[in-house]
């Protein structure tokens, strides 16, 4: 396994691979690596074959963060996750330096921003107004340096990919999105390099936002043959994340998993996704229902 | 030569020639061609040689006009484009439709955008405030659609390139610029599509951007040694076009020609470009003093 820092260097060898009509996956991530990325390396490496390149990009990317949120704190082990990304047999491990990705001479200074405007409304881009112009912003530019035929990006940040993959489909990148699923711990918690916050007694409390989902799929299953009123199934999950002292509701939305927008009847096969605040740690999930 | 008008198709090929390793150079136009563009046509197959691939697209891109500009009624005229791309040794030219260029299915229309914040900001993108948006958004879908590995824009339209090369340094695009110089007429006037609407006296009218050009590069020739006010030239300069009664002044400035920047005082190496409507028809030009 190689590290490459440098932006024009990973271009270049890109540029090499893609002459010799090798294929490449890209997996995306801001490191401090868990099993949840390392099941889309594994995703990754089963789309390309043995003999083709995986790449996994390590990039805190600061243009996806508003200034009172945790980029500075964000937790970063590059060692870790050097050791991590070498046992799953990746091929390259990307690791730009902002200066790189985001240059800044005085007069010339970086101003080309991707925007998606539908499905990055609601939820997470109307709690984070700049974090998915940030997000397919970079996205774009990883594209573009590492010419992946293939991405993997994970089901956790359902809105992310949905993001991503109307940016992929509007402005014609040549490649397939593979979304992959959610890994959780045993007792539910889906796995987030932000789970690192959660001290002592919230862990446990953290478990809210599984709970909530494993609920409203119980209340769907329930009425197998009825449709259940989105908002009064809104206020029960309410309730029960007030429960919780630690827990401060961000948003909950039921939403058509393509179009995701909002529905005012949840069945099964409408999507769930909820941001809920543990203590000072903003924790997401989602499922469909 | 091949008429390619399906993106899928298009980029199909694009694809098979990069795992051959065949370079690509790509002129984007809106069609109706004179010899501006094939001037560029030339200038892309010089940069890539003979044995490479020269792609000329036509397509008047709707989101670059505002609802109240010339959309429906630019210009167009395949058959003649077709044999003038013919006679120049183009390869494909690339003619693809709306419906697939802005796919628009019930609740998933299309929905992203690039935008570049600095360069594009004066001048046409004051004048016309989603125009560049427009610009960015489908050269960037163009350059993903046939991944040139060269593409070769207009001195003409100087804004443009200087919004598509800092597009291409952000978003990482792997290809390189070249901007062509501007072709004119024998008496001046620079080559433009709309010259068509030139009707009777306001054919002449027209040189009035040129003849306004000549002013200020003797204005700096003959003061060699100092600078000039740029709001006095541009006085010198407004008073010139308002002696043409059908001639309205949009904008003129001087800048800096990398980063576009307004200058207060004019000398050798400054930049001028104006916009001026000639009775209905708007034109631009420019050129370093």
């Amino acid at each position: 396994m190689r590290v490459i820092r440098s932006v024009s260097g990973m271009q270049r060898l890109s540029l090499e691979w893609k002459r010799a009509g090798v294929r490449i996956a890209l997996v995306p991530t801001m490191g401090y690596l868990h099993a949840g990325h390392l099941s889309l390396v594994e995703r990754a490496r089963k789309a390309v074959g043995s003999r083709r390149k995986v790449v996994v990009s390590i990039y805190v990317n600061p243009t996806q963060f508003a200034p009172s949120e945790d980029f500075s704190r964000y937790p970063r082990d590059l060692t870790r996750d050097l050791r991590l990304c070498r046992s799953k047999g990746v091929d390259i491990l990307f690791v730009p330096e902002n200066a790189d990705m985001y240059p800044n001479p005085p007069g010339e200074e970086f101003s080309t921003y991707v925007t998606e405007e539908k499905v990055s409304r609601g939820m997470e881009g109307a709690s984070r107004p700049t974090h998915f112009r940030g997000v397919a912003t970079v996205v774009a530019k990883l594209f573009n340096i590492i010419l992946p035929d293939v991405a993997v990006f994970g089901a956790k940040d359902y809105q992310q990919a949905a993001v991503v993959q109307r940016m992929v489909r509007d402005l014609n990148f040549p490649l397939r999105i593979i979304v992959s699923p959610t890994v959780r711990e045993r007792d539910g918690l889906a796995l987030s390099s932000r789970n690192k916050y959660l001290e002592g007694t919230r862990r446990a409390d953290a478990l809210v936002l599984s709970r909530a989902i494993r609920k409203a799929r119980a209340a769907v299953s329930s009425r197998r043959n009825g449709s259940l009123s989105a908002p009064r199934l809104k206020s029960d999950l309410r309730r029960l994340i007030a429960k919780v002292p630690s827990a401060r509701l961000d948003y909950i939305e039921f939403f058509d998993p393509g179009t995701l927008v909002p529905v005012s009847t949840v069945k099964a096969g409408v999507h769930l996704a909820l941001a809920v605040f543990i203590g000072n740690t903003r924790l997401i999930d989602n499922a469909r229902l």
